[in-house]
């Protein structure tokens, strides 16, 4: 594996599972040995930064962590730009100099929710796998976060729930969200068994290249029967990008909605808002601990992974 | 020891100070190898922060810093809450998050000066206990600082002198600060044989809990005579918690103030306001970086003692 | 060598650039293990900060940093202060109490701008080889930036071109710039058997401290004849110092410039702005990645002078 920033990535995901299942039971390895982690944050890390660090010492790697906003320079992202202004640095730069010092560099980026197929053109995302010249990890990027979907079906792997009913189910936030969680999501369980369907208000709508060929519901209600798992997330509307456009109802995921389900599991990739996105009592006898605590083994996988090839 | 949080986490203090003395002379151990801590800090730390990474480093640990306010996402503290405003991730979440991916975690949370049975009620730190699956040290909490009161008593442990006079006393500040310091000291003092006095203005009384049994003076000229030590820290008003109520006469000490002691020894925790809590010729003639130096020793003790149990 | 500040530490800069060579070729070491690194950043810094961590990983030792402005305190910078105000700790405590958990200590302090000679005094510099009870090593000054200058000699030596004619010439840029770079470059390519002249606008000469000796041009059409390499950097005016003064002329370097040199190489320490101090394709045609990672090796013969003596 040369890079990770989709699935598309990985030749067969399924051994990537595998590959966490096994660090899992056996954590330590040598192989990264003398080997250095670059991570560069453009945005608010916790999970992401802990854990992808702490797979860089289980394979006994160095890690150099980059706040963009703190630690260096204003950055330049745009091509051809006059920098007599705020920037300082240009990101050819940036990522030329962080690429001379490092094995593998990872980089999240956001996505700005000003516009739609911008933010799928994944600029920076595309900056680094253009200048970088060590293989490059997503940290999630304005569509995607692979590194959270591959924990996530870690996850559900880990319950041995054969063809299992999964609901990707839109939530009530205060703001306007990325479609990174769910667009990424619905790209690798989609490469199981699972019987997908994607659930949200009108006007809702992810980008047809994820959803094609699942099925798509408007209810909650008729969604959740028997759903094995309800993977939860809100997201900008589609139709007014960056905004919540009103939705009808109430689409907090509660205990009796959980109910209309078969043993229903709810999953979420964290952080979540407690009693606006679901309430206490769901999030409490949920998995969500049990995916961020599959973060680790998921990046330590996908490193192994690169650091082999 | 399964936690570090006060005196009462240690069954057997003079045992731990002699650790603290034994890596002083003896530095590296591969005790933690492949273990990693996790440092939270809530506020900011310069002795804290690098000590306790140093202290993990000889011992072997990674270690993984969070800064809460810089680094990650705004966290909710109360239960219940409906997380529909400013904050992004509830601190259950990011506790069993971090825990996740550590074998120790530690804290820093600061008093927030405004009610004081709150900040005794050490909330943050609590949820910390509560919800960690790994043990978990204080970096300083809102009512005590132990890892701070080791490194004193392995400082005074390291002058010989057998019960010692011991002067704690108030100074000046600019702001009004925690009681941590202070109630720390004293509850890890009395466990030794020095002899006690709290000097401070009236208004300025601690908890009763750290001070029953000790001998109180209003009078530094008094308090200081015969002093061996004399431990200076600003704290909060208890009449006005949160503010500083006017003082009579200077209590900023000097060296004709050392003077009516035995060769009396300066001791502050640091960061310390010069020529305000005491003038430059006291500070530079005291024991304060000695004391700084042994945060290091007093951190090892701490994290070896938590590893070997 | 006991600190490395300016080319004046180095008895023997040759075997330095030689050093930075091998570990090139030779990248890792046990020289440091158990050795731990502090970096004290009081500005922004990208390249100095990781390629001076990974120079200290490539020796085995560990790496403590401290960011001033966002981790600690408010630093005070006066001796005999009276610290009522903003600044919550003594620079003097800071340095002691770091150098009492670290082995070597780095810094970074730019220059105030306000006054050319007070930034010429070092002072935090100054201070840190007053209080560190540890070698001190320079991650750029007020003054000079020898990190980055024995980087740019490495990159220098690398071309095998002997007896270089070698053009340090001042560029736009919206901000008024410390002179570090460009000092410290004139005391190291002193030290080799390059002709170099310094060509800047009436107005911007830089201290004759540094320029003793060389050719000065006001005319980037006559300087850069023949020219093997320009150095390029922009400084704030000498004459209204902090400021730029207006400046005759287009000194921006484009293609058309170079090409009046001799198969012209073009450096810069980075950042730089695009187009206003070098065109795209002059920098996309350079030696500034190629200096960049030469920090690294450049840092790593650094740490390893001192670890040896």
């Amino acid at each position: 594996m040369k890079k990770f920033t989709s699935i598309k990535d990985c030749p067969q995901p399924q051994k990537l599972i595998e590959k966490a299942l096994h660090y899992k039971q056996n954590p330590y390895s040598n192989l990264g040995e003398k080997k250095t982690l670059g991570l560069v944050f453009f945005n608010p890390s916790l999970r992401t930064r802990l854990s992808t660090q702490k797979a860089a010492y289980n394979l006994g790697m160095n890690v150099l962590v980059i706040n963009v906003s703190t630690d260096g320079w204003q950055i330049e992202m745009e091509d051809g730009a006059i920098m007599n202004q705020g920037t300082q640095e240009h990101i050819k730069e940036a990522i030329k100099v962080v690429s001379a010092y490092c094995d593998i560099i990872g980089v999240r980026t956001f996505a700005k929710l000003q516009n739609l197929a911008e933010d799928g053109e994944e600029k920076v995302l595309q900056q680094f796998l253009k200048y970088a010249d060590v293989p490059v990890i997503s940290l999630e990027s304005t569509s995607l976060h692979p590194l959270q979907s591959l924990a996530d079906l870690v996850s559900i792997a880990e319950t041995k729930i054969s063809k299992p009913k999964v609901v990707l189910s839109w939530a009530p936030h205060p703001k306007a969200l990325p479609h990174a969680v769910a667009n990424s999501f619905l790209e690798w369980i989609k490469s199981t068994d699972a019987e997908v369907t994607v659930c949200h208000p009108e006007g809702y709508e992810l980008n047809p290249m994820y959803t094609a060929g699942l099925t798509i519901s408007h209810s909650q209600e008729s969604a959740f029967k028997n759903a094995d798992f309800i993977y939860c997330k809100s997201w900008s509307s589609s139709k007014e990008y960056g905004s919540h456009i009103p939705v009808k109802g109430n689409w907090m995921i509660d205990q009796q909605k959980m109910a209309l389900g078969n043993n229903t599991k709810f999953m979420h990739c964290l952080p979540i808002r407690r009693n606006v996105v679901a309430s206490d009592e769901v999030i409490d006898h949920s998995m969500v601990y049990q995916q961020a605590a599959n973060r680790l083994w998921a990046a330590q996988a996908v490193l192994s992974e690169i650091l082999e090839s």
